[in-house]
């Protein structure tokens, strides 16, 4: 069911489903990395984080689900135990997956950092299908 | 030209041109938006704070333009002087228009609060023109 | 027990232990002031949000606890559902309570929306207690 | 002059002018740090990023003047141009100085990256100076 909200929404829209939901997908991606990097993590609390990051996710319009995973492999941070052992979430230990549907089509969104890039690349890995 | 970088970022995308230009709008909105909310803004800051997200915005991937404007209309922030007369950027305070370009397609967005929605809505306004 | 680390990045600071203490306080709570407002909200994830914002503060240098709650009374949102009944974190939806400890102090602090200053103050509300 | 809505935030604190200032300033650097990680940045546009970082920290309360420097020599960015070029800020590439005062009692701080603690530590330079 469309509400009417939606209907006012889709009003301002210059492009055909596919691409709205191309749209919507990257607007999650983009929202999901710049709202969190930087936020303290470790490995005491990178799970809950990941969970945060999954469920403010799929809060957003249009999200059907969300999965985040923080590579603390990655990280900087050594093992050894101390006041100054944690580090800020960067761009390269976020990996997360977001399926977004709009009007039945379905967009499946990748974060992941590639090493032969060395960038955190947003990609669209399915849509439509 | 498209360089040996770009090449290995497209292989990764399974959708065509116009779609791929929708997406890079969207995560450059969502970006923008969930960068930037929250940085103290008054009347004297607003310009500066509006020309480095137009400037952090126009450095990512694809990006041929961008303008934002921070509309302090809606603030709460009273005019009277003081040591607390400031505010927080919020989602209604931000105009931005963005524009992207992949391989030929231009796509331009915008971002705007809508008072009928009560929503500051992201929509493609233009794509392949 | 005082790590190697730690005299080092003592000997940065020109102050007695209370001010430290009263200074790590200050860093948490702008930290997470700003690491988290903008953060996509609804009833459904504004505990798990919450746990994060805490959890992540609570692994930063000299944290023994943090307490956060996140006022959706506050919020714009309606309570109708629909893909845009969501809202982002504001200022004014957030009450944190935090206590660092130094060298034997504790400063124990709290975040939270004044209505009579329409302003989120952080203030220290115990120290050396 | 002290205003109204000042009284009314002094009543709230348990601690000395110096202790304020420390946790004023603390405040500010927790501030400066979780808001702008984060942004894309590179040469073309660090210089207007870090005047929006001193603008919207001097807008504060109780700030009398920041510094804020990005040292892009830090970034793993190369110096190549092209689509990817260019990075997030990170942690150890701020360099900033805040100078507050409360009632008369100034305190500076600043927020480096230590080499032997390969951590971004905020510290107090000096106090009532």
């Amino acid at each position: 069911m469309t509400t009417k909200k939606e209907k006012i929404a889709n009003g301002y829209f210059q492009c055909n489903k596919r691409e709205r939901a191309a749209f919507e997908l990257g607007i999650k991606l983009g929202a999901l990395f710049h709202q969190f990097i930087g936020a303290p993590v470790s490995e005491e609390n990178a799970d809950i984080l990941a969970k945060a990051m999954e469920k403010t996710t799929e809060r957003q319009a249009y999200v059907k689900s969300a999965q985040v995973r923080i590579n603390l492999e990655r990280s900087k941070v050594k093992k050894e135990k101390g006041i100054f052992e944690y580090t800020t979430l960067t761009e390269d230990m976020i990996e997360a997956k977001v399926l977004v549907e709009f009007d039945g089509v379905r967009a499946k969104g990748v974060l992941k950092y590639i090493e032969e890039l060395n960038y955190p690349l947003m990609y669209i890995d399915k849509l439509d299908y």
